[in-house]
């Protein structure tokens, strides 16, 4: 049965209990998704004379947490503080606490992953280790935000394109770190403790249908989740049950950057270089055990090719245009130009 | 104290259970926030020939399910079937329930309302008792739709210029009829009756604190939320406690319109008629009684500034560079040019 013959379906992910109405009836062939606008239509520039974050721009810069390798000024990857931070590092913040009934001072922090020196190069240019590399940063810069007492929960993110809302053109990600768990984050850890005392298994480390699955490492699987909320969204999920993302070592973080690094090729070359946002769904840092049974991190990677409108705003039921078994098959399939 | 001299804040509503940064470094000042695409830059053409919404082009639409006023060529305001339907109103569908453990089939309406004859008009051009009638035109249909026993909730919603999801600029909203209550509303509900339980009190009941109050009208208030998600979000709420908004009389209802229309055309001109997205949070279908003691509808406006990142998908935290007390000043006195 093709798509476009197929009945509108609603299904409901157990991880975000987010419920998605799938309705192929609006939708064109699977071949057919393209972004109108691509992230990068003028990435030839090299270096960019006007861009802080390439190598020799430095001084441009917010201060500098770590570079990669250290101490040299041939560096791969920077980690620094975002010029315009959403949360105050000053501590003070911290000491005051609440403000009243339903909030809390703006204490945080919010850093910048330079990802390479070089203006035109994206992450999925980088090789496998190099990848792994970034990855690695993640894992550090999160280390040191787990030593301050006032941070509760970190969330690394990447904008890829204007449109996915990144506001620099230099590849990067960002790292933030929170002195609150959201109500979110909660609610998803909540939802996967239900599953667990409902079936006794966590919900991530099940085996996953063959129809959903795209690709597998060593140490990963890809998946269009069941209930994917956005076309071609992929979830990359660790095989092992880990609760934290930052417990992963070098070689899971490489084999990782290779899975990471295939997806993001498939995705551009699919769907024309679409904008797009991924995020590491973690455990908060404060937990009562090292692995909570019921809590296993994955990263989540959704191309923007809609925008989301009153419906999914009110209901908060998203609409997919495609059958999550036909994107992966769609990805599955991709052959890479190389 | 002004907007850029504030320390960043994190707030949390207790209705929609979702905390914001409150983080105005990142700011322009509130007088500097306009659309940089208006959502109806062309808007003068009257009637635009290849609009099948226009008057005249009844027959290019998918069927209709009444207009106002009735049995009359010239009409006010038609609600229609949508062409493109994200729901199969197939009651067959019904019959065969679910698919699986995560699915039911995709049964459900999704009806288009025709606000106006006339292409250049938009919502906030009709008079006060003009929108009065297409609020009226909603509660006609959410009854026809609650007589269907497959239907649990109905989302109201309207999505005004392309970025907002609008793909017809003839002005219209839309209304889905849908087989469940979706995981958000269920939350939503859940929420309000945490807070009924913990205070004896209904959340959107309480007296709002003038500083985020905008505009009054006889049976409706207009404020600027405290943890407002989007710079110059806007909630319209009833000041008496009724659940559902299809309990509305014709004179509150010609109220709300007036204040509706108020509030768009502040949005419009402090703006620069930005896009936006109206949603009606209202309680499910099947509920126990007549009022829910702790479920008070509202009506959300959100209009479209900035799009979401991959800070807002992961952590379902958004970052809000405006104090909403500070929205409400501006937005409470904005001087119309009539």
């Amino acid at each position: 049965m093709t798509s476009s013959s197929k009945n509108p379906e609603i299904r409901t992910d157990p991880v975000l209990n987010r419920s998605v109405i799938i309705s192929p009836a609006r939708a064109r062939r699977p071949s057919d998704f393209k972004s109108k606008s691509p992230a990068n239509p003028n990435s030839s520039s090299n270096p960019n004379p006007s861009c802080p974050f390439c190598i020799g721009h430095e001084h441009e810069c917010a201060p500098e947490i770590f570079r990669i390798p250290q101490n040299t000024s041939d560096w791969k990857i920077r980690v620094i503080e975002n010029l315009y931070p959403a949360l105050s590092r000053d501590p003070k913040l911290l000491e005051r606490g609440e403000t009243h009934d339903w909030g809390v001072k703006g204490f945080g922090f919010h850093d910048v992953v330079i990802e390479t020196p070089v203006h035109s190069v994206v992450l999925s240019d980088l090789s496998a280790s190099g990848v792994g590399d970034v990855i690695l940063a993640y894992k550090e810069r999160i280390l040191q935000l787990s030593r301050n007492e006032g941070i509760k929960y970190v969330q690394v993110f990447k904008n890829h394109g204007a449109s996915a809302g990144a506001s620099m053109s230099h590849s990067h990600s960002q790292i933030m770190g929170l002195p609150i768990v959201p109500p979110s984050v909660q609610g998803r850890l909540n939802n996967m403790k239900d599953y667990f005392n409902r079936t006794g298994k966590c919900c991530l480390c099940q085996n996953q249908p063959d129809e959903i699955l795209i690709n597998e490492s060593n140490h990963f699987i890809s998946i269009v989740p069941f209930a994917a909320s956005f076309p071609f969204e992929i979830w990359v999920i660790p095989r092992d049950h880990v609760s934290h993302f930052h417990e992963l070592d070098n070689e899971k973080a490489k084999d990782l950057g290779e899975l990471l690094k295939l997806m993001l090729q498939k995705l551009s070359q699919q769907l024309n270089d679409p904008p797009f946002n991924f995020m590491i769904h973690t455990a908060p840092l404060e937990v009562s055990a090292p692995q909570l049974p019921y809590s296993h991190w994955f990263l989540q990677i959704v191309p923007q090719l809609s925008g989301i409108g009153g419906f999914e705003m009110g209901s908060g039921c998203y609409i997919n245009p495609i059958f999550p078994e036909d994107a992966a098959k769609v990805l599955r399939e991709v052959n890479l130009l190389m």
